[in-house]
């Protein structure tokens, strides 16, 4: 076979991806390890940036989104019994909208059939040759039947354990890495969030964060240790916990319900450079994780995407190769901004096992600055509703 | 003998609340273990907020300060290769003023004796005796001679290792602290400054600042080792080391000279609460300690002193007692911020014994942010020209 961009990974990044390339007129075919629905049926982030916004339009994939997606003009952060708001509308004119991150796939994988776009699902022993040549090609198997593309570029939107970043020599990227010392424990729950705007708690007991998929679907995390189990959580023991981090009137309002999905997610904080190798460009996870606190995971990956989908709009429209090759300087550039700001709001946001009374009194003094000083909120809020590309 | 206020210590916050009160028609008495030359001889600080500018001006003793202060609108602050500016007087309206804390003492003691105020020195075994009574005593010593003041209200103005917060029962105190992992070997010498502006250098061998006290005194600090003793380090060697961790057009222009003062500094944040018991107030340094990276110490201390001297002269004109019955919650609410500010500002610009890779990039991603956002560096500004008391 033969296509243009091969795009390694059927999530979000990658069928954006394919998506924007093919309104473009250049052709792609996306692999994907899993199934459908199995993709699918990964519950991730929900908060999306007007960067990000701005793409699905521009891949024609905006419609559902717009009727169906919740706009928030800010968002409200507690410590002990205070509470205070961010008002990403009036300090940055942009608000953000929730919108779960399936609900998106879902609304690309329809594009993509539409336009009888190539996706292999199911696929195996992924194999990515040549990306430091100017043929590079991709092998892999689907039900033992061994298959090659041969292609002009390589996109590896597979994420964090995928193939394409271990395709580049060890040599040739430096890694940096902070692991958190907790999780997150998040369940969802067909109730109505207890707010209309997300909450950010930070508590004695550790965070919690109240947010939403829609107005009949609850999401709700808290903070746990390492060593939890999902199932060492009845609902009614998250419940209590919960209730124990947000500010009281709050609580006492929470309706409770059982709950669809239970799962604890690590936190992470993961950059490799460069994301590019000759003619093999990484986005998303397969070249950076954030902490979940302030929902850059997808955002960040969109960025990529626009980086990587401008520069190769570029080259298949001019045969200038500028943009795919500051590719990796661009995307690392805000890569590292998203970075800074999910490193700082989850250290903000968090109870740490290290943590001095001294520690915990730098939070509450940063946490009474943020409530206080609109420069401060300005700052925050840049940060929240996505930096400029 | 008798007077209305005692303060504990001959300093510069004791002093300026001793030349307030007078101002006001409160007489003290003013109680220093050292002598007057040992007390001018300690360098330290000398970046004045627009705050202690204001009390300077109320003490009237600003005139040297006015005619020899330089005034700054600015600050430089480099990383690696980068440098940057904040613009104080653009984004705030507010300069701060390069003027020594040795030379404000100056001015302070040639004030207190033009006005016949009373400073015992070389005061041994001081204690203060009924804080929690309205009849407070303090009792000391001088070569032998027991004496005794009765008062009102006794200022504690005597600093980290003073007597002061010591008299406050343990078991009514909480005190946070930090100490950091290394210190600052600092200089001063007879020398142009190599930049009219200050200079916080973050360079990957350490911290360095370069400062001054006036057009042909120079002050500049190394973060060092803990371990490392003022004697380890020749003239030499401090100038080596200076000139590579700051920008390299700086280092070239760095005029070098003998040192007439090198010292080793420890970083200490620390807060005790609350600031008052009974009839004893802390300022300063006995109630709270920041590391000197933003040049806090000295414009916290004079925060204290303006809410204390607030509140007695509320109380000795109104006989109201609301001033010195919230002196600790509006005293602290303050320190708290300066605190943050400081720590904050310590962990961007100094390297760490136990820094990951990630953690350098983390400083460097906050650097680059502080350098391109107009709203952080809003927010910084704010903060090193002192929040409003």
């Amino acid at each position: 076979m033969q296509t243009q961009v091969v795009i390694v990974g059927g999530g979000p990044s990658g069928l954006l991806l394919s998506q924007l390339l093919h309104v473009r007129g250049i052709d792609s075919i996306v692999l994907e390890r899993k199934t459908k629905d199995y993709v699918l049926g990964r519950i991730r982030a929900g908060v999306l940036e007007q960067g990000l916004l701005g793409l699905m339009a521009e891949a024609g994939v905006d419609a559902r989104m717009k009727a169906e997606g919740l706009r928030h003009d800010g968002t409200l952060i507690s410590y002990g019994d205070e509470t205070f708001r961010i008002d990403f509308a009036k300090l940055t004119g942009t608000p953000v909208m929730v919108y779960g991150q399936t609900e998106v796939t879902r609304d690309l994988y329809a594009a993509r059939e539409a336009a009888d776009g190539v996706i292999e699902f199911n696929v195996e022993n992924v194999a990515i040759h040549g990306a430091d040549t100017d043929t590079p090609s991709v092998t892999y198997e689907v039900g033992g039947d061994a298959r090659r593309i041969d292609c002009d570029f390589v996109a590896g939107c597979d994420g964090f354990h995928g193939v394409s970043r271990q395709t580049i020599p060890l040599d040739l990227r430096t890694e940096y890495e902070k692991v958190y010392p907790f999780g997150w424990l998040g369940i969802l729950s067909e109730t109505p969030p207890v707010s209309h705007e997300l909450i950010y708690a930070n508590s004695e007991r550790g965070f919690a964060l109240c947010s939403m998929r829609n107005d009949n679907l609850s999401r709700y995390y808290i903070q746990c240790s390492m060593s939890d189990r999902p199932k060492d959580w009845t609902d009614e023991a998250f419940w209590q916990e919960l209730k124990r981090r947000i500010p009281r009137d709050r609580a006492e309002q929470l309706v409770t319900g059982p709950s669809i999905e239970k799962s604890i997610a690590p936190l992470r904080s993961f950059v490799t450079e460069p994301m590019r190798w000759g003619r093999l460009f990484l986005c998303g996870d397969a070249a950076h994780i954030v902490p979940p606190t302030g929902a850059k995971g997808l955002n960040t990956a969109a960025s990529d995407v626009h980086y990587l989908y401008t520069g190769l709009r570029q080259f298949y429209e001019t045969g200038n190769s500028e943009g795919i090759d500051s590719y990796s300087d661009r995307a690392l550039a805000r890569v590292w901004k998203a970075e800074r700001f999910s490193w700082w709001f989850s250290s903000l946001m968090h109870r740490y096992p290290d943590q001095s009374p001294f520690d915990l009194r730098m939070q509450q003094a940063e946490l009474a600055f943020l409530r206080s000083n609109a420069a401060a909120q300005q700052a925050m809020a840049e940060n929240y509703v996505g930096l400029p590309y």
